[in-house]
């Protein structure tokens, strides 16, 4: 029943061999890789236009040098992630690099700071998109928390089905988004040159603003760079890549940058011609939108695929996050199960713990995850600075055919991301604080894990030549709790083994029971050594326990070893487990974790 | 830590032969066992108001003669009690009385009612007690669920540490209680005697009532006879209390029966004769306090008492249920956990079902109990009717002497119990119709289980010179992971078991891994035999199974029996247990439940 719920959800499993189809071409990849970085476009030029409002509606057309600002940013970027791509092929993007180039600690900030992103990306996205929802529909509003838990499941369920099948469902809504938003572009664009607009619904560029400050600017430049967070996600998923894979990463990763200026830009300079400011119940795409076509289908077009793509934008932590930690996991600083493909190939593993902790956020956070985004958005940066710092050292250290172009590219993006990440930490410290506290909790943890990896593989690592010392002998003792069937065969089972002793062990709770269980026992099996234990507490585990140790310390001095028989009881259904006490599970997990015994579990299934 | 906090909680284990410690004297009996009747003359008496209310105040007079008859129903059901409890010294009460003169179902619709009700009692009382509790102290109105569940979790702690502890607790309470009742009634009767209180407050006595019908006397009476309930836990109890139990529970029965008719008849004389009529904010025993003393010392010590006494009611349900599940057990109709006792003697697993079962309830109705009390009233009137009845049978078939007496007490408490129980049905169908399907469900579960345990033990018992093969001969399976100190120490264990064959079996996920670990196994253990499995769906447990059935079904043709060693890998500390794949424990419940294949577990454990 399970299993078969499960291949309905996810699909029959894949063999090991059929990896190859489940590979991205470069449409695909675009789609469920991008969906983040173009979904910022939907806030990012507002985040800047909120920011300059707060000095008045003069100061707006700083929108406009302040979006070149993002764009060289974002130019710098795009390059600098191009070249790690080609420079490290097997993905792990910021990560890698860092860890290859700054040492391990930078690569655990790197890394911890993207786990944490992606987890962030989910939560916020998923609730941006349903909050987008509901305001259209607000009798749904009561249920924003569980609609965008049922969101997040629908997509782990969709990432769970494999990367190929995923990337086919969501390339529709990407690419429609971005098909709205060039007809609002165009359409905009050429309202604005065939005059079709009055053009001084705006103060003109360079127009003098009291009580600026670069404080201010800064900040709106900050806001504005959260539109660039997603960047880094195809240089962590090159190996989701068909072959050639870093060649067609790299020309996914220019159509993308491509396709986010062009998107951005054009937002910002439109929001900037009609004047637009910003407004609690309409959104600057909004708002572009009913200035240019009303309230017709073409708005609604728009209005709807943006929201889908606020949802759909948790996607690229569905793509990024699982690889990310396959790399983290191959170097021991996470548990080993990040790195075991589910049944249709996917890294199920971290797919379902992506989706437990951004459905944590949504919960605790009451679905307004909004006071995220700070912390969300210097969660990216502090990757692209140690990732472009990385690559810094590298050409300098290995001076390859014209490095000094390729120096200079990651210079100047390693220089603007760090800027920016300061500049995040000054002007949001009330929301990122948060860094400090989680970032050296999770690299604690990295080293703990790590340490614990170490120290076992020499634990489990044969010596040649070693010596151990032989079991010279079998001791077998089983618990009885009467005269029964059950102990028969428990018995039958030791008297096969050819122990050297077979002992029974009865827990008596009354005095008295213990006499005439010795004599019925002494007729029934007059050849195996029966103990009798008195349980004044009436508890049959401890005296047990106690009983065993005592066994094993003795038999060790003589390399002897104890094994205890179990026998487990078997009812034919399930339920009617709950009717027998559970005893044999009992003793089996308080023997388990403390001593040196071998548990043996004799089934006895019960016929009807 | 888990032990010690126990420790704090419950106190220290008690031996079994300390049980004759735990005994209640009459006392202490009295506290706890009718701590739930004595609450009900808080509300009782102001049932039977609000029904009369519903004609006008001119019908209140009837209050005196319901209430003759309330008196007359307790006198009938408290000397029927005392016939049961000397008949049936070992307690069981109803469902004992019905099962053994009835028949097996009428005893169990008995016993299952109780149950239930004992359930209801807890979250009914505890919910009234809380909502006195709120009213006073407004500002934790929205805390009611909360606080109602920590009464609950105090009640289950003061019972798990035995049933004298809590009496000594909950004696003071009661007796408090008893005592403020006491002073309210007669300083109430010494006004109306001397005259302070004048006499045209109420209408008199036999004043015609228009529109006053047979149905709403009816129902006044069935809503008067709810403070009833209780009035049986102490024939269910008798094994708590000291020797002789059955005289010092008769005598506590009939201690209690007079407690009960003079608190009853006072408060509803003092109701009439004062002219109170029921008030939505103000209780009737407040409004009878509030004119004899005003809002003083003594107003309150009344409403404080009787809070509390309304929380501690849920005790009684607290020391019947476990005794009434043990009976019920006994005779294999509820899971056999129910006869053990816990560290503390109490049947704690009772306690706790109970204490859950009630804080679902609490959780479920928000708080809001009211609505079950006449759902709780039939549900004990039930068993009191059947319990009569086979108390009828009893007498008539045995003919004991005097028994026309006895048989004339139980004949009367037959007969109204049974019209109250109509009345019940007739009058407040909307409450009471879950019986109708929670009892059917009930019974048929219990039907089950007896059915299930009836089935076992023949299948355990031994028959003499019953042939069974033997073994004639073992197979060891071993999986293997690798070549390491886990898999030579689990190869060394099943060596010195003098198998007749061992076979270690290997699964790989990839094709090429299968030839090079079975060159590598060649020159480490070459005369273990070892199968390579290839599993392209990188499964573990599956291709294992497989296997294992395929070499089960092989041995047991020969009588062979198969075993299974499963090395268990423990780390040195138990968050550790993430960091590896816990193959072993999904090997091991995979095979446990499905073959008839021994499980070995051998222990590694890891030194740091």
């Amino acid at each position: 029943m399970k299993a078969s719920l499960k291949r309905m959800l996810i699909g029959r499993p894949l063999k090991s061999t059929e990896l190859g189809e489940q590979k991205l071409n470069k449409t695909k990849a675009l789609a469920i890789l991008s969906s983040d970085a173009l979904s910022s476009v939907a806030y990012g030029p507002e985040q800047i236009l909120i920011v300059l409002v707060t000095v008045g509606a003069a100061a707006l057309w700083y929108s406009i040098p302040i979006a070149i600002g993002v764009i060289i940013l974002l130019t710098a970027l795009i390059l600098s992630y191009r070249q790690i791509i080609y420079a490290y092929p097997h993905g792990g993007g910021a990560y890698v690099v860092s860890r290859e180039n700054l040492g391990v600690n930078p690569g655990l900030v790197a890394g911890g700071s993207l786990l944490v992103d992606y987890i962030l990306t989910v939560a916020v996205s998923v609730s941006a998109g349903t909050d987008a929802i509901t305001s259209a529909l607000p009798s749904l509003h009561d249920y924003n928390v569980e609609i965008a838990i049922v969101f997040v499941i629908l997509l782990t369920i969709l990432n769970l089905r494999g990367v190929t099948e995923s990337a086919s469902v969501l390339a529709y809504p990407v690419y429609l988004f971005v098909l709205a938003l060039f007809i609002l572009i165009g359409v905009g664009i050429f309202n604005v040159v065939t005059g079709n607009v009055p053009s001084d619904l705006h103060t003109s560029i360079g127009t003098p603003v009291a009580g600026l400050s670069l404080f201010i600017l800064l900040k709106a430049f900050a806001s504005g760079s959260s539109a660039l967070t997603g960047v880094e996600a195809i240089s962590n998923a090159i190996p989701n890549f068909k072959e050639p894979a870093p060649v067609n990463a790299a020309k996914t990763l220019m159509a993308m940058g491509g396709l986010l200026a062009i998107l951005f830009s054009g937002i910002v300079f439109l929001a900037f011609y009609y004047g637009i400011t910003p407004s609690a119940t309409s959104t600057v795409v909004s708002q572009i939108a009913e200035v240019s076509f009303g309230r017709n289908l073409v708005y609604y077009f728009i209005q709807g695929t943006t929201a889908l793509i606020l949802v759909l934008a948790a996607n690229t932590g569905y793509s990024a996050f699982p690889l990310l930690a396959v790399n983290l996991s191959k170097d021991k600083f996470i548990p080993r199960m990040f790195q075991i493909r589910g049944d249709r190939l996917g890294y199920s593993n971290g797919i379902i713990l992506l989706s437990l902790a951004a459905i944590l956020l949504i919960i605790v956070f009451n679905g307004t995850t909004e006071n995220l985004i700070p912390l969300y958005a210097v969660g990216v940066f502090i990757p692209f600075t140690l990732s472009q710092t990385g690559m810094i050292v590298k050409w300098i250290r290995e001076k390859p055919q014209g490095w000094v172009t390729k120096l200079i590219i990651n210079s100047v993006g390693a220089a603007i991301s760090f800027v920016v990440t300061i500049v995040f930490f000054v002007t949001k410290l009330p929301a990122v604080w948060p860094v400090f506290i989680f970032l050296p909790i999770i690299i604690f943890a990295f080293h703990r894990i790590k340490k614990h990896y170490d120290s076992v593989g020499p634990q489990l690592r044969l010596i040649a030549d070693e010596e151990i010392p032989p079991i010279e002998g079998n001791v077998i003792i089983v618990p009885v709790a009467g005269i029964t069937k059950v102990v028969r065969n428990s018995l039958n089972y030791a008297k096969s083994l050819s122990a050297d002793q077979i002992i029974a062990v009865y827990i008596a709770f009354e005095r008295e029971d213990t006499r005439k269980f010795e004599e019925q026992w002494k007729k029934w099996q007059p050849d195996v050594k029966l103990v009798t234990l008195y349980s004044p507490y009436r508890s049959i585990v401890q005296p047990l326990t106690k009983f065993i140790d005592k066994a094993e310390r003795l038999a060790s001095k003589s390399n002897y070893q104890v094994s205890v028989i179990i026998p487990q009881f078997l009812p034919k259904k399930g339920w009617q487990n709950i009717l027998h006490n559970q005893s044999s599970l009992l003793i089996h997990t308080s023997l388990l974790y403390r001593r040196n015994v071998v548990l043996i579990t004799v089934p006895y299934h019960l016929q009807k």
